[in-house]
């Protein structure tokens, strides 16, 4: 049956949205919901719940080192398992629907495994489907490289197959399921005042997501932000409207602009501090280059020079990668650095802090009035972070979202 | 690393040879151990252990008629997961070795869903990787169409998987690994003196394997038959050789052929008698072609004509069709048939009986000795069935068994 085609929405549920076949029912029930209000609906699931740690279970019981190319194998039947019982509860229903794999899907990535970044997606097998009238649901987190074989699309990865298939298929926006029901103005099991925002920049977004807010993958936010699709995050359990993102330049101009919009922590950090660098070009260059060859993310860096004439250097990095750290340390002859894994990092984010100057002395007043020591500050035009004593994180958040008065 | 190409075997694993983690180590090192005899090694698995229930369990709980298509999406996940964990398994032995979907290793079938058959084989990606000095592993039971969607084989599936690759690779032999060792001349569970039979002809196996010996499924010898592939069934648990299933004209001659290979029994029969069916032309293709329509397979069929005038028609089906059966009688006003569940059919096999008259006529002495009636007969020119009270199976196998005296 051949149709005019009608406006396209894309959206996303998550592992927890399709925890249960209970919960896949709800989803389904929802999916329709949307289909009836006269949109092409194309869904993009991750997989049922636990697969994903049982999967590496698994593997795990079998070899300590699985080659990154069987990983992806084996991790993808989590995703067509989910996409297929999904497409199942739709029909039931009585509703065409036809799953797809991400090779079916035609999601093309590049060849590296376990992390790949789709390269192009040819949409005619989605198109058509949507064209004979059908729900069509993809498997998220998946692609295929030029040889064919599965890849996998790292931490994040159904969000970025949620972005990619909107921009490919022109959608109206992008809808992003999740058990939270938008972003915050912070942490609301920290804060409970804290508010869901009506509409983030691209920015914004990006900036809450690399402090420690863990609504979306950054990965897809810049997606979205290259291509200009608007997300919409909202819960899977309610109707209420979540938090659009979307350019600023779109954003509601009646509203008056909150000059914070976002305080976030982070509590995955370790402080590496060298103090007797010697203060010459490509001394630091050396530092961060072995640390890079390891694939080891920095963070924060502050540097100083001390009156010796030697630099003081601290970073931060992430838990994870302390004990390839140390071994980088050790070969640099740096093993008297300070290791101190008592530390987090709090952060304020909005786009309007550009236009307001002040807002840093106002953050480090904040603090500072609740006895809270800075250790490290780094910024950037639309967010200011900083390094302080892990215990206090809570206590830090709370003082600077009603300091700011978010609301 | 290319070199000069080997001959290949293809080695097939059902369910149980990879039910958990622990057998799939078993497999590797089989796997290998035959590499390093020299051969070039292609590996068709099935789904570990109860994987395949459990995926048809959580199906049943979204929908009782699930869509054939989706079910095939659903259940090739089974065979793609343990594919990958063998090829992990294999990789962590230390060899070179790649997993391949269905539609990665070029099998591309029919569309008929659930129960699809094999068109062709391209197998460039296999040859590639063989080229490559990799073990390859296929995921069994499982093809695409021409769509591009995935498609399951059916009963027997992965067998039929093994023996196709083993023809598309002009393979040497295809080794077939079982539980059981081999083919027997009768259930190893009813009779102690069964005997492990050492080569059998493509007809006999076809033969056992439709009178109710389940070791090799129907279609894989019919395919194996059809492109000459010789097969090989054997342990998955020791080293002992099994039963080579070949042409007869390639079985050694210098063996005394035996007469009867061996005896088998099926209690799956249900027996349907119609005492009353008109005498003329085209009453019985009325009758079956009914039963066709509705995809019930009949298998002995024995008909007489009384004094009367009026034919006596008996038939059996599986106990599995029993409920649509009941629903063509009454369509076809013969609410009166009498079915008759308590039947069991026996057989004996063997290409020898050919060669040797009066064999029929001794089979029926045996069971007459012991006391068994015999309720119907039907004769292959390799094969006589014949249909006699379930309650007597064992007694009658085991006379059969001793009476041909097989050894």
């Amino acid at each position: 049956m051949m149709r005019a085609r009608k406006n396209i929405v894309v959206l996303k549920f998550g592992g927890t949205s399709v925890g249960d076949v209970r919960k896949i029912g709800k989803v389904a029930d929802r999916v329709i919901k949307t289909r009836n209000e006269g949109k092409d609906v194309v869904v993009v699931v991750s997989a049922m719940g636990d697969t994903t740690d049982r999967l590496i279970e698994i593997a795990g019981k079998v070899t300590c080192n699985p080659s990154r190319r069987e990983m992806d194998m084996l991790m993808s039947t989590g995703e067509q398992l989910s996409s297929s019982i999904l497409a199942m509860a739709v029909q039931e229903r009585g509703y065409g629907c036809v799953s797809l794999t991400g090779s079916q899907a035609g999601i093309l990535t590049d060849e590296f495994y376990s992390n790949a970044r789709i390269l192009n997606i040819r949409a005619d097998r989605i198109s058509k489907e949507l064209k004979e009238d059908k729900i069509v649901v993809v498997a998220g987190f998946q692609g295929i490289n030029a040889e064919g074989d599965i890849t996998t699309l790292g931490r994040g990865g159904s969000d970025t197959t949620a972005v990619a298939l909107a921009v490919a298929l022109k959608a109206d926006y992008c809808e992003i399921y999740t058990d939270v029901g938008g972003i915050y103005s912070t942490d609301p099991n920290l804060v409970r005042k804290a508010v869901k925002m009506h509409s983030l920049s691209y920015d914004e977004t990006l900036e809450l997501a690399s402090s420690g807010a863990r609504v979306l993958h950054t990965r897809a936010v810049e997606f979205a932000k290259k291509n200009n699709v608007v997300l919409h995050v909202r819960s899977s359990f309610n109707n209420d409207e979540g938090t659009w993102v979307m350019n600023e330049r779109d954003i509601d101009m009646k509203m008056e602009k909150p000059v914070i919009t976002g305080v976030t922590s982070d509590t995955d950090q370790v402080k590496i501090s060298i103090f007797e660098l010697e203060d010459k070009p490509g001394e630091a260059a050396r530092l961060f280059g072995k640390f890079s060859d390891n694939n080891i993310n920095i963070d924060l860096i502050v540097q100083n020079v001390s009156e010796k004439g030697l630099a003081a250097i601290s970073f931060t990095i992430k838990p994870g990668d302390l004990s390839i750290a140390r071994e980088v340390l050790k070969e640099l002859e740096q093993e008297h650095a300070v290791i101190d894994t008592e530390v987090a990092k709090i952060s304020i984010v909005g786009a309007g802090m550009q236009a307001h100057p002040g807002i840093a002395a106002g953050m480090f007043g904040i603090l500072a009035d609740r006895g809270i020591n800075i250790e490290m500050i780094s910024t950037s035009p639309i967010r200011i972070s900083c390094i302080i004593r892990k215990s206090r994180v809570k206590d830090a958040v709370r003082a600077l979202h009603s300091g700011f008065d978010i609301k």
